[in-house]
């Protein structure tokens, strides 16, 4: 570092992109709200700030310890550290002018001062969805959350990829005919692990908890049950008291939703029933979620959920019960770059650069508001320097045409067009380079963020 | 409040928007995207948080004051309080990785504890573009930046607006030639404030500076120059002592950038050299911009800012000039907000209700997956409502149309159509009535966020 100056750092633990690598980033972003967008979510942009008191009303433990809370003048103030205690609150506090069902989206940071370690991060974005009943809301709602993840995926590129679907009824109806009533919240947590530890492990940890070893066999072979996800079903209704108890209630609902998944187009390949899937969180009542890339287990779940009775119970008596689901976009951007997954063309951020060779740039100018009229993004070389520096500019930037403006060119309205991907270079009246330009960006446009030639190798 | 309940609220001084306004403000950044985007400026995203010796390397005086700034664990921690800081960091710290010239834009939170006031905010969002050159940066960038900015906002809606510009370089000189080069920073902190004082004010504060009567009267009268951008840089001309100094410098720079803002198409109605914009900060070397609505002064700038010589003087030894805008785009939202500038339609999160009236909802999930193939935003109500609620939420939502789907509609595979605008119920294929709503939508597409017809009255 040279004397006097501050060295410039970023913050460990806090993702900061390079350009292009930020375009990816962009188009991921762009994708997800266009996607929800067309299941007629609300977007929402609730503060990064918010009061201590609120924002913490639930929390204790772990979040306690990770949050950034700090006090300016006499406020006790945290940043938020999820985007369900701010929906909570935003809920609570707007009820009486709010519609409901209430559908809202928010992509946005929040920040946990988690141990830094390679791929986890202390700002990070969350992609949430969530659906808001008043009083109730239909399971099929719960059908609905899966379609919006597999629309999502596929449109970003991803095709090989599993939502896993639970009901948490279905486990706790089960621990109850087991009678581990007590115990089931504590046995979901250690069925939750079981991608993670041993089939041995799982069993010293289900008899610590004090169940008996032929119970621990019990459960470990149910949630072992396999099969197509009729199979499942016709598995789990011999299982069935028929008292329409909670295994049986989880049952119905777990069988509706899979059917109503079905009919949004979802294919079979894409989700299935996994009876190991618990999610740690007492929060979830009924269906629960997480989605794992096939070939890479290892990864563990990139977007999890579920449903849940009481939203907002911390603020108001008003039972809000939802379902939701969230992606941990910063932590899958870094899997997908480290995976190579991302396509890399589409980083660059123009479609043309016009390098001018003249003294005069006004005809340049002009040409390029033509070609933003037109849709086409261009950036305009300005300075002067040589010319394998304003070429080798577009070479660095990717950017894959280039239009070359002389005395001779501007004399007959004509461009000098180069392809810098073919190398070939026309001399053409503007109108045509422009619609070869279009043609090309048309075709280009079809390619996803996510190379699925890549995924599926 | 209930009792154990904790009220819900939100942080005075915190835009937390309802849904429907949520989507005119995201179509907003939208739109500041797509132009952007246009012109080839790469979007950057720079943490919230950062090392407080980075950010308030430069940093004194007010700004230290307002910023939040706490510690975790042993790292002092600040919110970023501006885009500009954060920028040169990223370029001082990225150098040798970018290539320049460096065009981006960044929209996003930044934060100041000022007085909580109407209208005032301490998380705001800003929309800033800079183009940042290596050593050098040609001075027709300075004619970019008002083109984006004039395309930005006529993209939202607005024509009423003036880019007023001018030259530090002009004042600076000008001052010089009243031999008054020591004092020219703070004169044109007291000739920054001409909008917002009286004549009489002006003279004082100057006199106050030291400035003799005659040179006051010549500042203003210097400052107060009308006329067409041609008449005026005619006067300027005539104040020219020809020797190549400061001001003929400015003026030459000034003439230039003029001459290529309409180059770029900017009608002369949306731009003028002002000599009384002075920009408060040192920062400003050069051409120097504000935007002002015209027949609403009392506002003042809505989006400001010029070119500066060294970018990030305070990481690096590297020379890097640059020129950018910022637009305080939460201010700017409750203006147009307060205004009732913002158009009323275009705030409904899906363009079509379907509305099921059997027990099974199959059909009715299939046709919602048909309508989003088409690009047609829909949801579903799912609830076991009465019918008036249904259509109630549907009317809340300001969802232009509903489909209707009984068990005729079904076996027909027709559905009822109704335009909840005009009231008007038809029965017709589906594929008739997604042809009929992608009409009325694309037509609906051209509306801008801003009512032009109310800014023009």
């Amino acid at each position: 570092m040279k004397e006097g100056k501050i060295e410039p750092r970023t913050l460990s633990g806090f993702m900061e992109l390079m350009p292009g690598a930020q375009i990816q980033f962009d188009r991921i972003i762009e994708t997800m709200r266009y996607i929800y967008g067309l299941y007629g979510y609300y977007p929402l942009d609730t503060p990064i700030l918010e009061s201590s008191e609120v924002l913490l009303a639930k929390a204790g433990g772990e979040t306690e310890k990770q949050v950034y809370r700090f006090n300016k003048g006499n406020t006790d103030l945290t940043m938020r550290f999820d985007l369900t205690v701010p929906l909570a609150k935003y809920v609570a506090q707007n009820y009486s002018g709010l519609s409901f069902p209430f559908k809202r989206y928010q992509i946005g940071k929040v920040y946990r001062g988690e141990k830094a370690q390679k791929g986890r991060f202390r700002e990070f974005y969350q992609s949430d969805i969530d659906i808001i009943g008043d009083g109730e809301l239909n399971v099929i709602n719960d059908a609905e959350i899966p379609s919006v993840i597999y629309n999502v995926f596929t449109h970003l590129g991803l095709r090989d990829f599993t939502i896993r679907i639970n009901n948490r009824r279905v486990l706790s109806g089960f621990f109850n005919m087991l009678d581990l009533e007590d115990q089931a919240v504590s046995i979901m947590r250690v069925v939750d692990k079981i991608e993670k530890v041993s089939r041995e492990e799982l069993i010293r940890e289900l008899e610590a908890l004090g169940v008996a070893t032929d119970k621990c066999q019990k459960i470990i072979e149910f949630i072992g049950i396999k099969g197509t996800n009729d199979e499942i079903i016709a598995q789990l209704k011999k299982l069935s008291t028929n008292e329409g108890g909670m295994f049986d209630e989880g049952l119905e609902q777990l069988e509706l939703v899979i059917k109503y998944i079905e009919a949004f187009n979802v294919p079979r390949e894409n989700y299935k029933i996994d009876l190991s899937i618990a999610r740690g969180l007492d929060y979830y009542t009924g269906t629960v979620y997480e989605t794992t890339f096939n070939k890479h287990p290892e990864i563990g779940s990139i977007c999890s959920g579920g449903r849940y009775d009481n939203l907002a119970e911390f603020y108001t008596e008003k039972k809000l019960p939802g379902v939701g689901i969230s992606i941990g976009l910063t932590r899958l951007f870094y899997i997908l770059n480290e995976m190579e997954y991302l396509n890399a063309s589409g980083s660059a951020p123009a479609d043309v650069l016009i390098i001018p060779m003249t003294e005069d740039l006004s005809h340049a100018v002009g040409i390029s508001a033509r070609l933003r009229d037109a849709g086409v993004k261009c950036q305009i070389y300005f300075e002067k320097k040589k010319f394998k520096n304003k070429i080798g500019y577009a070479d660095k930037l990717a950017i894959p045409f280039v239009f070359f403006l002389g005395e001779d060119e501007i004399a007959k309205n004509q461009v000098s067009f180069k392809n810098l991907q073919t190398g070939e270079q026309v001399l053409s009246p503007l109108s045509d380079a422009i619609a070869t330009v279009r043609a090309c960006l048309s075709k280009a446009g079809l390619e996803t963020v996510i190379s699925t030639e890549k995924t599926n190798r």
